[in-house]
């Protein structure tokens, strides 16, 4: 529908897919990578050939580091090895192989509402509910996360709550990073209710590399000691290229065999060529530096964003924005009259004015926390700067336009 | 358990395992149709960033042209679109989708006996039926198939028979051809039992492409003007790379939004990036190449097969096979009395010679026809002529030593 309205309309600027800049993709580099294999035809076969269905054990090793830093720096690195990394098609294939593996009909996922949607719609389609907790700056609320767990309790089913769900690192839509210590209290909560089966928390954590100020916090993962609890899913998609489509999970013991299992039955493994290829590119330093890059451009998109927002959207009374450190997304609340859902106003009023932006409402979870129907996403990801100030600028008009 | 044997021993030679040889892997083609891919720089972008769900149009377009051949030679041709086709992570992929969008619970799908061991794990993992079908040596026999049919009606389940699954071109175990008339009165067989619900004929033409004597047949999508029965299931692992993975159905009008819709939740469509580099092998005519290339090698290796089944193993009482027009495998049924499963002596004698095979019994459907065990599947894909040779030596060996 938002699809075919924007196509309707190609003057229409988008700020609603969560696309990254077609001019960032990694054209050289993956070049580079490629040229490099092709230059050992024995490493060029055995990319040719099948895989296993964990992945390439190199890669695997890689991801490890990626997700977990080097040994030293914490403990928990040698808990974890190469067998707790599964490679997968994106990290959206390992956020759908563990609530395959861990969801039945009729069971509960906690997430922050606002969160992803595409995830809302995975535990939808496994017949399972999602249940949102209410945020604050720092991601979802420990307290309120309690209080969601004794309501489910007193309601007779807490047998049913299967995963926490966590974007630590900018998440989609809010653009909220998760302190660690915040992560562990939740981790810590996430133990203490599994009295009578695992609850685990599972840790989306795609937009990790597009961090554009301040520094790295870790993994929710080194958080898990005992390997008991924590899913971590990163993905390539964001920080270098979608189209290879390249993401993993680094599993707790009990899920290994259960989500490989899953894999099997679905694909056989994913590609083993995409994964020598990343290992390449990882293994040559190309993907630190391209991220260097195209950290650079977000900062300005985001910049250019949010000087828009200033200029445009301030003014207007009840409008309100937190900016991110990081990520593709800014979430904006809009004074609490103006439905900004996909038969409201404002939505109408927007692409009138020739902007476009994700009504909030798709964000919020089945249960638990209401829908705001005045909340709306808006990307940095894809439009130029300057398309960025005039697509800020015409929502500006439209909320005016709204509110008389 | 097959595995460990035969990683035990590096000296043992398999004959199980149904790889494609790697010495065939087609690497100067990949190569050149990435090098035509990044000397185009809006190209190489367009295959980083995201596709579609159903895949990548261009690629689809010959998808649909190598399943039905062009449009002169069929006016059923002229009855499918780009729409009908959707790219998938290997064929298994494919029958993964299609069995999870018709298949519930208790469902059944009717399969030859025996057939390709995997889909059988995958009808079982759905909680799905296998019912098994004779087959004679043009495959499924469409007498027993009514047969089967009524029995299920008998038993008051007919509304749970889901699917007819064929594997029309030298079959995974058998080998074995079906030809066009076959497959018609299978799908007329499909048309006349589909009083309540479809009953879809699922072909599996995986092979396809791997004939070494006779002509191509045409696919089975070729019987179904009206677009409402037959799947068509393709793939390049076997003809060109298993690597890159790329595999596609083409699918009946009212399977395309579910199949779509269940691919979406898995995995958001297939890497572009594979797809973007198939379209550039197929478009450059090296994919028609490659395969006459390899054609030529296995039908080496075929021969090599027969030649030393016929000094090793003819001259044994009641050991009987067919030999193939294509494929990778050769169907070897010994005397009743042998059990070659992997509990029996044969098998244990095999390893003791030196070779490997896959116990027959695995590709026998869980109900119907009732398993042989003294059967077993021999590949000559992944050895040298001379290791097949050495390999059906060793099997002779442990036959007679069987035998006594």
């Amino acid at each position: 529908m938002l699809m075919s309205r924007a196509l309707a309309n190609p003057e229409l600027i988008s700020l609603a897919a969560g696309f990254v800049d077609q001019s960032t993709l990694p054209v050289a580099e993956t070049h580079s990578a490629l040229q490099s294999l092709f230059a050992d035809v024995e490493a060029a076969c055995a990319a040719l050939q099948y895989g296993t269905t964990p992945g390439y054990p190199p890669l695997r090793e890689m991801l490890l580091q990626l997700t977990l830093g080097s040994p030293s720096a914490s403990d928990v690195r040698r808990q974890f090895d190469v067998e707790h990394v599964v490679v997968t098609a994106g990290s959206n294939q390992l956020l759908h192989l563990v609530l395959e593996s861990i969801a039945n009909p009729g069971d509960i996922v906690l997430c922050a509402a606002p969160t992803y949607l595409v995830v809302l719609g995975t535990i939808a389609n496994l017949g399972a509910r999602s249940v949102g907790v209410a945020i604050d700056e720092q991601g979802m609320i420990p307290e309120a996360l309690e209080e969601s767990l004794r309501a489910i309790e007193r309601a007779g089913e807490l047998a049913r709550v299967r995963a926490i769900y966590l974007i630590p690192y900018f998440d989609n839509p809010c653009g909220v990073t998760m302190p660690l210590d915040r992560a562990a209290r939740i981790v810590e909560i996430a133990r203490a209710w599994s009295r009578h089966h695992q609850i685990y928390v599972l840790a989306d954590e795609a937009y990790r590399e597009l961090r554009y100020s301040g520094d790295d916090i870790p993994s929710v993962l080194t958080l898990d000691a005992g390997r008991d609890t924590v899913i971590a899913a990163g993905t390539f998609s964001k920080s270098f290229s979608p189209g290879i489509r390249v993401g993993w999970g680094v599993l707790p013991d009990e899920l290994i065999a259960p989500v490989c299992s899953q894999k099997g039955n679905i694909d056989f493994g994913s590609p083993n060529f995409s994964q020598h290829l990343m290992w390449r590119v990882l293994d040559s330093g190309q993907f630190s530096s391209h991220v260097l890059a195209i950290r650079a451009g977000y900062r300005l998109k985001l910049e250019a964003m949010r000087a828009a927002a200033d200029v445009h959207l301030k003014s207007i009374d009840g409008v309100r924005w937190q900016v991110p450190r990081g990520g593709l997304y800014l979430w904006v609340e809009l004074p609490e009259g103006i439905d900004a859902g996909p038969n409201g106003k404002l939505f109408d009023a927007a692409i009138a004015e020739g902007v476009l932006y994700v009504p909030g409402q798709y964000c919020f979870p089945g249960e638990g926390e209401p829908v705001r129907c005045s909340t709306m996403r808006l990307s940095f990801g894809v439009q130029s700067s300057d398309r960025i100030g005039q697509g800020i600028e015409a929502l500006g008009r439209a909320v005016r336009r709204v509110l008389g």
